[in-house]
């Protein structure tokens, strides 16, 4: 299944995509929330969806699409992940998953707004593969680290390197403002990628393409990040793990480039959808 | 006004401290959840409790306590927040706050048991004044944070220090293990605290003081950290920041001290309550 949340911020309504094309399914109930994947709700979804085949109804192409989940728990990010993506931060290859959390605050929907935060000069993207997780994961094994998964999602991985990366502590201070997690258009359940260490995923800004790498690049797998994260923290249904961005960030340039109002982001990764942004001043509350 | 929750774990239901007794108003409704502090809960509940002076029911005192909120979107914490605690560390005093995330899986109740995780051999105590916010809180300016305050609650923020320290990454891996964040026993509202920036907290473990420290020490106010975490992350109702930690933990000891199973923990605040927690080995899911 591929799941979307469409309408207004905060309002948003359930749906799922059939074929390309988007059916409201709030008659269903609920949202796609930690609830909603720990009681079995993608297999009842399924059902739902079997039962009233061809009775669903059609959403408009133009209504914005919100995450395709309600707000997770939290939002667990794998740092320089990828070779290239290292070499070009000037960063070892880490020894282990690197992990850093991202504000759930951040999230918003795939094609809205990218918001440069006030004081900020160093607005970056990055694309990534994201986990969905299934159900409560503590202490899994690599080799049933698959069992815990609902699905996968693109996500912009929006950070600000000064507040990243000059400002001490940890790196989470630029990596959870406003509107720098947006994630979607779909949740495609697992099922339906014949193998997620092999997914391509790709970035552009006006155009020109900067990112463009493949999940089998991966320096640890999706299967060994679950695993590795549940050592630390109880993954709850519905969390997200954002698996790391490949080389071609605006960091990585020398001199660096970094976004600026008026531009426009657009990334996308198979199986996942595409996303498109535009980038904006922030101006006021 | 002092709010507590009780009953069992995910079941919690809510309560009121008034001259030292518990009383129910879960006839009140509801939680006490970010949409409980964003729609004016803490006023309603006032009334409610004043409406219902000699009727409340009185909550036994052998009952459980939860944490006094239910899980918040984020728990943000500042390290090195303590001159004394950052020479302990032989850290540098920070330029500006340092920012860190605890995963929000982490919370329980103020006497649940501390869990030393698997293939811990540093897990450590850290006693803490904890800021709840009442309402969003965006670019807040400092001479406004306060109105932005729900209320403080006492935070015990466990920490594993090789998690933290030596595993490479952000410090968020060794601070959100399941129960390394016992909250409570209550949320005290501003009104009841004449100067927050003066409050007395203090640590022991099997009954030796290890720590005693006042936020009159903080290097970074109360009033400064909301409106500095502010200007990097929305800070939703119900968010908690915790602000840092005195001296006394066991990194700071030569050799360092580690808490072990059988081990005590009591902390308590001016204003805040006193915590409990016995350490127990993990031991299975």
């Amino acid at each position: 299944m591929k799941l979307i949340r469409f309408g207004e911020p905060g309002k948003e309504k359930i749906g799922v995509q059939i074929d390309g094309k988007s059916y409201d399914v709030s008659a269903f109930g609920g949202d796609y929330t930690e609830d909603f994947f720990a009681n079995n709700g993608l297999a009842r979804l399924d059902e739902f969806v079997k039962a009233n085949e061809g009775k669903l109804i059609e959403i408009p192409n133009d209504v914005r699409l919100g995450a395709p989940f309600a707000r997770p728990s939290k939002i667990v990010c794998i740092g320089l992940n990828y070779k290239d993506h290292a070499a070009e931060t000037n960063s070892p290859i880490p020894a282990e998953p690197i992990i850093f959390m991202k504000s759930t605050s951040s999230l918003v929907g795939p094609n809205d707004n990218v918001t440069i935060p006030r004081n900020s000069e160093k607005t970056d993207w990055e694309v990534e593969f994201g986990i969905v997780i299934g159900k409560k994961a503590s202490y899994v094994e690599e080799s049933e680290a698959l069992d815990y998964v609902a699905g996968y999602v693109l996500h912009n991985d929006v950070s600000e390197r000064a507040f990243q990366l000059e400002r001490g502590g940890t790196w989470d201070k630029g990596k959870g403002c406003d509107t720098f997690a947006p994630m979607g258009p779909i949740l495609t359940t697992q099922d339906e990628i014949p193998d997620i260490n092999n997914v391509r995923l790709w970035l552009k800004v006006n155009g020109k393409t900067y990112q463009d790498g493949n999940t089998s690049n991966l320096i640890f797998s999706v299967q060994h990040i679950i695993s590795y994260v549940s050592q630390f923290m109880t993954l709850l249904p519905g969390d997200v793990i954002s698996t790391g961005t490949p080389a071609g960030v605006g960091l990585g340039f020398n001199p660096p480039i970094y976004l600026k109002p008026g531009d426009t982001i657009e990334l996308g990764a198979d199986y996942l959808g595409v996303q498109k942004q535009e980038v904006v001043a922030y101006s006021g509350k």
